[in-house]
């Protein structure tokens, strides 16, 4: 991919939705990208709170405002059928705290739905924890009131936890939602060094990422990881004529696809499925070869149980490709 | 309600999306709209399909052609935290004929989901099958061409698969969806006779609706029904300040919510948990003998389970009512 | 089928599992049983609890005493392959009280599993109900404590909740599971006049019932009915070489196939899959003729969606017979 | 814990199911048993079938004859409410091939369901597998005829597939199923070096064991491991009034715990929130920070996806412990 023009953007709006807008810039097959995030909860690099006209101006809809994305961004010659090709070049933290908490209705230890209340139980409290973050060192602290232990240090491995292209249909809000566009998967998978391949659905492929996680477990499963907020750059290809369904990852050691859905079982279907396709076109497996070896050999790694799909990462090791 | 305008309506251009658009009509609370629907599959009355510009503009974005809308209509002084209360007056079938079909990935018997393919077995055949109406009997007839029966004649009770306003947040695209703003809930219960409450989520509430089933069974197991096309009359009424979540149905014998989501037994949760705080708030129960009083008279009905989200109406008899 | 010999049995015992034991009694085909039930939580007609010694000894395995059954029968002749027909002649209640309880964590608007504690939520209230039963009216009478309505009256319909013979493989404990062999499906068709069939799996049957409901609401949402006590009088008929893999319902109206599993969805196909196979084995449809009727005027009734497996009932009307 | 006795078995005969029976053996805590399994199709190390006098004789019960088991082990002084702490001290493969197969109606990418056909599409063709194995080299290899690699060798990690004790109440049959009281879990973490508990629900615990997976991917995703036999030794010990609800595992680096269920999702809850309690009791956090902080360094692994209930194992980083 020849070397292309660097894009440093100052977004001036954030965006709220998966799909077609008015482009926050157009880019060609090579570029680079970087941009500041912000946090899921708004807060900029030095803890501020977005202001209204920083919010994309969606006319009279109602947004959830929260993952807040920078774009979108339109790639020259983009069309449905073809792949965008994303290296993600660097994602650098740029303050020095995360939050993190328990909301009341959502995680999927407690009565939660996409959107609605589930149970008859009473909800669980609200709480909020303050992580610290040393990022030459690359940990982050949580200071523990109640526990045994006054304190915890954890290693971060941040990573974007919402990359994704206007959807097939239309456009999905809130941008909490992961699909077959990508979107809020919120899998670890998606961080400096990958290389992420995403179907194009609509011209231009409209791209936006954000929600930046210093640090997070598999399933996420309280519903909030380390939300902080990062520069991150981006090259951005385009692969013509090539057909996936869904969001597919490559890194040094193994290709992945990320299925979203809900239940839980259709995203293992999904990235599974997919995944053997993958090894069927372009490695020359037999399918049910295919299968048995992954049956074998495959790694799967639980995304998110809290987003309105569950997103499941099914892997194949590299060192079984011809 | 004070007796209104009667609108009606011959659609220049169909919809497929639940959000707000620029509306077909503004009406106000008493109103009367008469509207002609197309069928599911986009034939109209005489079974032509629908010109490029009868399709809503949309821009950019990728549309499923599949369940156009006639809407949006625009409510006057409806706002968030109100409920539009829209009585069904009359669902006439406009055509001697409906169809259906079996699509080879679709329905709940077979490798369906939303979005994609879920399963390493072949999908099934792809068949068609045309029901011939006859109106004034109000029966359904299809000749049976491999079966020991050779014709079966089914009684009609024609109802919108589709009625919906601007969801909570942004757009839902495809129109294939249900949800917390109505939708596509493929439930027979929204018959002419009935009333059905819809939340209002964004300022003009924007209430659409199509997608008429002459004829259908609990679940619609194979995806389609007897979709058909008629000239639907709704007179729509507006309550102030009338907070619900979900879509309410009342008809001269039950109180009916309709829940939607995936897991089916979500929607099972969803509409069972709305009605009870329907009873404690309207009627004086308390939740706990709302539970048990509604455990041992309620009925449910699976509406769909072949739609991205299922959905489940739970019922609750009018004469257990104070 | 001859008339047979009349059983009417005073159990001693009452055991908790499905599967082999020592009959009750040895039957033919076309014999009558009758037998008097106890109530779920082992109460007997006069209200009086289980004594140790009346309990069925099963050495030393943990039961769950919940669910004590009359049974098991055998049944001459019958060998994996048959099926039997039980004709419920009569259910009649024995006592003037049925209970209802809503318990801390079951019911599926709790934190309900079928062996543990679901969620980080607290459980709701233990709260228990007392239903006066008039048997001569039919009717069951609660008094409300804190609602407006002071007392609510509704029609009694009393069923069997559990029936059933020994499960494909080995024992199913506790008595709570409904499955492939019948069981607890708290399903309101196994009621009077109704014909039930189910696939022996074992030489012998071994047949066993109990669990009266006095009335229930579909789904049993917060876990338990009018549980109460009956004398219960069944014809037991044997059909050889019919092969069908799922309990089967026949009465006046309907041909009805109970599926039972988690997730719902799943208990949905197995009941609309095995009534497709008995359609077009038994009554001359293809295979997608039949679905496309049963698409379009197929019945589906949630029987529980509490039990360690949910229950769905489908139904396709005798109408449509050739 | 004392050093016991070592017992050498060599059984004369197999089960097929989990709960209580004749004992294999009696033992004390502290004690070592070493006995040879036989593959999950019954044959022994020599490729062999079980002969019929080798089956477990449960007098007229129907058996599915997989996954036959070595055991039960009586532990002396083993009571409710106890645990057993079993040592997985070796599991030395004894044969020089594996089997693995893809069913029609099996494994999580095909129409399967715990006893039933769950789709109206064809099933998958019935596909065997033999791979190699070379026990000094520690790998497998298979010969691929249908892709473009010939040959394909994969790393061995032995593990038990099934381990568990008698279950909460009567028996589960067929041994296919995990649950509370381990089972047929499928999960990697079952292998030589970790400590296994189990909680103990009936008198004498009856411990079984078998299905030895010479290698195996995430959630088994076709159904079928590296079906193999081994010589397995264990040291079972009894941890007197330690109450845990689902089977727990420690190794050198982690704390875990084992969920099985359907749906997938409440294999997942179940593993977390067994998790949680045991941080809470045993290592002095306080609830909502434990979630806190096993929802940023939490692993989840998906043992199966296949078997009557999925199996998920939640992972604390014992790093982080006290």
């Amino acid at each position: 991919m020849a070397e292309g023009t660097h894009f440093s953007l100052q977004p001036e709006r954030y965006q709220f939705t998966w799909g077609p807008a008015d482009p926050l810039i157009r880019v060609r097959s090579g570029d680079l990208v970087s941009a500041q995030t912000i946090d899921a909860g708004c807060l900029d690099c030095q803890g501020r709170p977005l202001s209204a006209n920083q919010r994309q101006d969606c006319g009279n809809t109602q947004l959830l405002e929260s993952n807040p994305l920078v774009g979108p961004i339109w790639v020259e010659d983009s069309e449905p059928g073809d792949m965008l090709r994303i290296e993600i070049k660097r994602i650098e933290i740029t303050r020095d705290f995360a939050w993190s908490r328990h909301f009341p209705r959502f995680g999927c230890l407690t009565c939660e739905s996409a959107l609605g209340e589930l149970l008859l139980n009473e909800p669980v409290p609200d709480l909020s924890y303050h992580w610290q973050l040393d990022r030459s060192a690359g940990t982050g602290t949580l200071r523990l009131l109640r526990s045994q232990l006054q304190e915890v240090q954890i290693p971060l491995h941040p990573f974007l936890g919402s990359i994704g292209v206007a959807p097939r249909y239309g456009r999905v809000e809130p941008a909490l939602v992961p699909g077959e566009f990508g979107g809020n998967m919120d899998c670890a998978e998606t961080c400096e060094g990958a290389v992420l391949y995403l179907p194009v659905w609509v011209r231009g492929a409209y791209l936006s990422f954000g929600d930046v996680h210093a640090a997070q477990g598999d399933g996420e499963i309280c519903g909030v990881a380390l939300e902080t907020t990062a520069n991150v750059t981006l090259r951005i290809g385009l692969l013509k004529h090539r057909l996936a369904d869904w969001p597919r990852v490559e890194n040094a050691s193994h290709l992945m696809v990320i299925g979203s859905a809900r239940p839980l079982i259709d995203a293992v279907r999904i990235a599974h499925l997919d995944l053997l396709k993958w090894l069927v076109s372009d490695y020359g497996f037999d399918k049910w070869e295919a299968l048995q070896l992954l049956s074998q050999v495959g790694i799967m790694r639980v995304g998110n149980v809290v987003d309105p799909n569950y997103s499941v990462v099914a892997k194949f090791p590299k060192a079984y490709l011809p």
